[in-house]
């Protein structure tokens, strides 16, 4: 896990962070969906190779959660946590068996609050792909990143 | 469970859904942030009276993972599922411990494909609220809607 070192005052426009990589399985994509997301195309094999997706696939939601524990786990090392407002996100190809899901991150976008001089507004390209370079998930999420507090010290 | 009846030629502009409501506690908001968003805001309530949310709260994720969970049971009847492409999402408020949840939403705009003439693009908006009103969660999604196949009858 990455030292979760960095304070608004470190991210500048164009910084970039990569995750770690998660391999799912056609188990994972069948027991989250049972939970969260129960249609066929994403909980049985053999119903899901009439469904639209033509095989089993991930509930996108799947995809996203992997995508978030990727980024507090290794992707983006915030000192104060990943807390998104949300974003506009998509989904351009499906989560498959046997993926490796890696999320590439970049700022695009630093905006210091008016309001509350101890926060900003950062924008962030995340991109979810797999192991052959598919982006299984596009998101641009608006995240609450804290200054570093009054008297405390980098610590890296 | 409502019965999965719509298809795309049924849907129209306007046209209003209400899920069913989902209570969440705070062993389901631990339990899915220790696999997918491990942070001490969503895992320990200690810590988490310390941080910027002032007491446990859920994933963004798993509210989203909520509302998908209550759109396929009882908020969206679609008869070939719920596919989405994307959208806009945000979350206004956190998702307390105690919280019922409950998904409203509306058919704001149909795209008859030019491509595919077996299918059409609907964006609808879909609206988390909890007991108290506060929207949780404000998506606009983007689903894939089949029409009704050639020689079918409606089921109703």
């Amino acid at each position: 896990m990455a030292d979760k070192t960095l304070y608004l005052d470190d991210l500048k426009v164009g910084d970039r962070f990569a995750s770690e990589g998660h391999e799912i399985d056609a188990e994972q994509i069948k027991a989250f969906a049972k939970l969260f997301d129960p249609q066929l195309f994403h909980t049985d094999e053999e119903a899901a190779k009439n469904s639209f997706f033509g095989g089993l696939a991930a509930s996108g939601w799947h995809t996203a959660a992997i995508t978030m524990r990727l980024l507090v786990t290794s992707g983006l090392p915030l000192a104060d946590g990943i807390i998104g407002a949300g974003g506009q996100l998509s989904w351009p190809h499906p989560t498959r068996p046997g993926d490796v899901l890696r999320v590439e991150t970049e700022v695009m976008e630093i905006v210091p609050s008016r309001s509350r001089p101890d926060r900003g507004m950062v924008t962030m390209r995340c991109e979810t792909r797999n192991q052959r370079g598919e982006v299984l998930q596009h998101f641009l999420p608006k995240l609450v990143v804290m200054r570093r507090p009054q008297g405390g010290a980098r610590v890296d």
